[in-house]
Parts: C-alpha cells; sequence; structure tokens
C-alpha cells in the first residue's frame, strides 16, 4: 500500500482500515471522509493535509493536497477536496448514499464543505466510531505505546533532581519540561475537542491542587494567567507542602500519562495515608480491569474505597469533582473508555486506560498516582513503571 | 460589569463588545453566541467554560458552566447551554430570529447544539467578524502585544549563548525553548482551524529549510516525527549551515512573532545577499505599511524585490512556495490579515502584522527575518525589536 512504509506499519495499518469497516458497514453507511489530524495520524500513520475516504469494503483512497512522505498505489494529488467524487466516479466506485464524517472534530464549515461533496448523499456523524475504534489500540500502537511508556517513566525518575529549595512551582515545572524534551518528547499535548488546552502538563503544588479550572482535567490548579487556566500558579514551594506532577510522554505522537507526588518536607499524617490509598484504589481498579469489566463498576469501586477510608470528601477534588478516575489515552489524551460515574464503556483488552484515583488534601494540596495501563487478559499492566511512594524532596 | 477586573480591561472589554456590536448590526443578525476559547478570551479577558452572548444592542451575558474568575451583574450560572434561551427569556430578551455562530470555530456537533438552542432562529456564520475585529487591536492589547514584544525579543537575544558546536536541530532548540519558558513564557501556541499544529515553534538547519510540510506556515521543515511534520530534524549543525530559529513568545495569551538567522562558519554568498535583501524587503514594507494600504501590493512589493534581485526562485521556499509574506497575530498565531497574493484585506491603525519574507538557498538552508509589527498612522513599528543581522555561531 504504501511504498515507504515498514511492512509491520502497513500491516498494522490494514487491521485499522478492516475494523473501522466492520463499524461503518454497522451503522449502515458506504463510506467514511476523514479530514482531522488525529484522524489522518491514525489511518495513514502520519499528518498530512488531505483526507483519507475509506469505504465499507475495498482499499482505502488518500488523498493528499501537498507533499507529503505518502506513496502509493491509493495515494491520489488533488489540490482541493472537490475533486474527490470526480476521481472516484472515474475510478469506477459507487458514490456513497450514506457518508460518515467526523462530526466532532471537523469545525462546522469543514463539515459543510465535505458534506457538500457527494451530491444526495445524507452525511452522518462518524466521530464516535473513529473514537470506539481508537481506544482499542492495535499491536503496533501497543508497542508504540509500551516504548512511550518506558521513556515516559525514565524521566519521571528524574524529576527530583532538577528540585531546589526556594523555587516556584512553574520554575520546577520549566525544569522538568526540559528534562522532558531533552529526553526526547515532541512536547506537543493533543487533546480531543476544542474545550480543553494544555501545554506539556501540570504541577499542582499545596492548596493550589484544590484550585477549580475550566477545564475539564482530574484536578485543576489555577494556572499562570486567565488565557490558561491550569497547573501552576507561580507559588514558592515550601516546607509542608504536597506537589503533584502531571506531565505526559509524547515520543512518537501517542500520549502516556503519568503522575507523581512529592513532598516537601514532612506532610501531614492525613495526606501521607490519601496518598497511600491512591496506591491502593490504583491497583485494586488494575487488578479488576480485565476485558469485560464494566468501567463505571471501576469508577464505583474506587470511590467505595476512599469512602471506607473516610477520604471521600477529597477524593477526586474539593469544590470541584471530577467525576472520573480514569480515562483512555493514546494519540489525544482523553481516548475513550472513560471511568466515570456514567460510563457505558465496558474494558477490551488492547485498551490503554490512565488510572489517577487522586484526593485534595486542604493546607497540604494535592497527592496520589497516575499511571497509563494496558488491558490483558490478566488484568492492567502498567507502561509507566516508576516508584510510586511519596518523593521527600 | 466585572467585579474582579481592572477598570482599564473593563473599558477595553466594552470597547471590544461595541465594535463587534457594529458589525452584527452590519450583518442583520440579532446576536452572537461564543463558545470558543480564543473568542471567550477576546469577549471576556478569561478562558472559561460557557458561552458569550452578545445580543446586537445592549450588554452581553456570561454564561458560566464551572466557577471561574468571573464576577459580576451579568455573569450567569449554568449546567448546560440549553439554560440560555430560558434564561433570556426570563429576563425579558427578545429570541433572536437570526444568530451567528463560530463556524469556522465549533466542532459541527458544538454548532448543531448551539443552533437547536433558539427555535426557529437561522444560524449564520460569525466566525468571519470575529476574525475582523480581532485583527484590529484595542489599546489595552495594544500594551499587551509591546509588552509581549519587548519580554520576545529579550530572549531572541540570548539565543546564540545557548549553542554549542556538534549539537542536533533539537538540541538547541530545545536549549531554546527552556530559555523562553524560564523567561515567563507560558509556552501555548495557539492557531486557528484544526489542519495547523506546531510545539514553541521552529528551527531549520541548511536543506531542512526548504523541506516541505503539510502545514501552511512560511517555511515548513521535515519534523522529528510523522505525527509532528514540522520544524527541526534532528540533524547535527555544521560548518556552513544557516539555522532560521522562529521560536513564539506567549507570554499573556497574546503571541508575537519573530525569527531569526544563524551562520555557522561562513555561509555561501548568495546566503548572506539573501539575507539582507530579507531585512530590506521587511523594511520596504513596514514603511509602505500605513493604514489603507493593500495587503496584496505589499505582497507584490516584497515579490518585485526578490525577483528584481534574482532570488525569486529561493523566496518563501523552493518546490513549496508560501504564496504570503506576512500574517496577522495576537490571540492566535495566524490573526488577519494575510499578506498574500490574493489578499483583498487593507492595513488598518492597530493590526499587529508579522512580516517574513525568507529565502531558502539550497545547500545553505533558510535564511531571513520576522518581527511583529504594529500599524499606525506613521507606517509599521517594530513590537520585536532586537539586531536582525546574521548572527555568527
Amino acid at each position: 500500500m504504501f511504498t515507504r512504509y515498514a511492512p509491520e506499519l502497513v500491516d498494522d495499518l490494514k487491521l485499522r482500515w478492516t475494523r473501522l469497516q466492520q463499524g461503518v458497514r454497522a451503522t449502515g453507511a458506504d463510506a467514511l471522509l476523514v479530514g482531522s489530524n488525529v484522524n489522518l495520524l491514525y489511518l495513514s500513520g502520519r499528518i498530512f493535509m488531505g483526507y483519507v475516504y475509506l469505504p465499507a469494503e475495498g482499499a482505502p483512497w488518500f488523498f493528499v493536497r501537498r507533499p507529503c512522505g505518502l506513496a502509493g498505489a491509493n495515494v491520489v494529488e488533488i489540490r482541493k477536496p472537490e475533486q474527490i467524487p470526480e476521481f472516484l466516479r472515474d475510478a469506477g466506485l459507487p458514490p456513497p448514499a450514506r457518508l460518515l464524517l467526523e462530526g466532532d472534530d471537523l469545525t462546522f464549515s469543514d463539515w459543510t464543505r465535505c458534506a457538500a461533496l457527494v451530491k444526495g448523499a445524507a452525511a452522518e456523524n462518524g466521530s464516535g466510531l473513529l473514537r470506539q475504534c481508537r481506544a482499542v489500540k492495535t499491536p503496533y500502537e501497543i508497542q508504540v505505546m509500551k516504548k512511550t511508556g518506558s521513556r515516559h517513566a525514565a524521566v519521571v525518575a528524574q524529576f527530583a533532581s532538577v528540585y531546589e529549595p526556594g523555587m516556584t512551582d512553574q520554575a520546577w515545572a520549566v525544569a522538568m519540561f526540559h528534562l522532558m524534551l531533552k529526553a526526547g518528547s515532541l512536547g506537543l499535548f493533543r487533546i480531543a475537542g476544542g474545550s480543553m488546552e494544555g501545554f506539556m502538563g501540570t504541577v499542582l503544588a499545596g492548596d493550589n491542587g484544590g484550585a477549580a479550572s475550566p477545564y475539564d482535567f482530574a484536578l485543576g490548579g489555577a494556572g499562570l494567567h486567565p488565557s490558561l487556566p491550569v497547573g501552576q500558579s507561580g507559588i514558592v514551594l515550601k516546607e509542608g507542602m504536597a506537589v503533584m506532577v502531571d506531565i505526559a510522554g509524547n515520543f512518537y505522537g501517542y500520549l502516556t500519562d503519568c503522575t507523581r507526588t512529592f513532598a516537601i518536607g514532612h506532610l501531614a499524617p492525613k495526606a501521607v495515608a490519601a496518598h497511600q490509598l491512591s496506591i491502593d484504589i490504583q491497583q485494586a481498579v488494575a487488578a479488576a480491569g480485565v476485558p469485560g469489566a464494566r468501567c463505571e463498576d471501576l469508577y464505583t469501586l474506587a470511590l467505595k474505597m476512599a469512602d471506607e477510608a473516610g477520604l471521600a470528601d477529597c477524593f477526586m477534588g474539593l469544590a470541584q469533582k471530577a467525576k472520573f478516575i480514569g480515562h483512555g489515552t493514546g494519540l489525544v489524551i482523553n481516548e475513550q473508555p472513560v471511568l466515570g460515574a456514567r460510563s457505558k464503556e465496558t474494558l477490551e483488552a488492547g485498551m490503554c486506560v490512565a488510572l489517577e484515583p487522586k484526593f485534595v488534601i486542604p493546607g497540604t494540596g494535592a497527592v496520589g498516582v497516575e499511571d497509563t495501563f494496558l488491558v490483558t487478559s490478566e488484568g492492567m499492566r502498567n507502561l509507566t513503571p516508576c516508584a510510586s511512594e511519596l518523593v521527600a524532596l
């Protein structure tokens, strides 16, 4: 298919197309037209300017608007998307009567332009199908997630080495971002949907751990500026503070998520206990997280453990609580499934899920851990293994 | 209006609303409903989760879905957007017959949800109006752009200090990103439209300066990975290479753009001449860039100067050429206007425009400069002043 690609990547892409085509057929649609960067990357192994046209049966077509690394029989150069229907007709392909487009990813304007390509076709939202498909990683993707997790965890283990007493949360954050970039992270932090934003991750110190954010992350933090209200707030790190570091790893286009908590001097006993409980909850959820497990049940299990320990009031935030304890990750940091209150999803082997049962202790800060796990038939396997206890600074 | 805001920011926001309301009335619409982060920031001075409802006349309403720094008489807490029409009715406001929504910013799904809020209303695309309004900065925004440019230029002047012989382009890029973050940049690089992406900026060394990218930047670069095909490519910096550094500054939510070129040892005479020509073109365009100047004419002027010097073939790229030599900048790096081939825009006082006439010399690399200018009645004023000659490394 793609002449310059490694055979194992081509085989893996074929598997992605096949899985997606099953989904397309299940919806009764004739084809899927993809134009968003993340889904182009998923379907072709790279970002390019153009579209992938995946019919319900048969090979996909790659319509390329600018030169890129794609080469092969099904790669077609175009100047504008309006040439796509013309090409399909000339190639003897029947025009789709029902066409799936990315309703949650394309802007209204782009959707309108794409929907007008095929006269008389009904355009329907295929974003959910793509998300569902992306949630279960293919063998190649699992290898990439494993490599990413290892490289990520190796950087996390160095975080304490760049801490200096008297630093602000931001100064330490910058030193850790620097470590992550020096280790080869591409830095880009992709999030699905237009509403959440972030730089490379967050460092939450002391009571900033409980500060509400407009973004739907597990914990917020006030941020440095109203234009990016999340994460570190510029405060000086002080004795008795817990500092939660949640910086993503992106070494090959796929994101792993890992959080560790650092203690400046001695923390309040409640914070120390809550941190251990986070580790216990994560382990319990990981053990229960076999294929077929209901995501809502895993969330309930976590909530129950926090409740039984008398820490429900500070679980997943204070005034503003996150309603989930885990989420899929991969090409974006917020892949499916969501391990949350009203989740209807069940785990499948091959899913990659970040588990982050976190607590906020007033006067001390946010404590807990997060790791990215691969769902296997034996339960969840940690892809970001590194020491999880509180790190004394 | 906003109880916790500085009076000068409140006054400035009122000016933005008034300008935008003139535009809303000119389209014949009754109101504008905004939900994208950049436009929320523009209309309220901060990012929040929610919506701004700006009627064609009268005060705007701020519908807030999560706690945030907004407080005041017109700030209304809601759980979901479907409560907005209900609120407007109870407040005695007439339902809009024609409602502007952000067609180029909202996803199709979000647009559909918002368009359904007002039964029977016609939804029309207001993104262009917002872009047009944002292109001309208000007094408060001009102050922010000036402060941003000064801080940005001060970091650019330090770039050479972190260069070490034998580095890769990426190692030097990381060292410069680190400088920028240490100096207080928020790091986030906002780009309008879903198709372009970037981390903090690019470093183009040697022939990578001419490598095509699927993104619509002035110059591309192959990038480090197919998941982010832009910028540095991991090559070792060597004698005879030009290295073009284009890293944005974001200190208060507004972006300034500035590019400087570095010479490793001696560069080919053609590259040295092209760099000087870039400076000359930038100065000529800046001098001609008075209010009322046609953007297309400024592009033509640049092209003519490159042509007369016999350097048209390597102006703005080689095989893949950018069709513009400048662009607006502000809340996003690609604001209006575009100084390009088919631009119908004219300059107005208060616009902030990055001018980047760049050349790619085969065997040497990309040369040239970029600065962010403020359009004033006396022509363009450089907001990112720092030495523009080739910097010998």
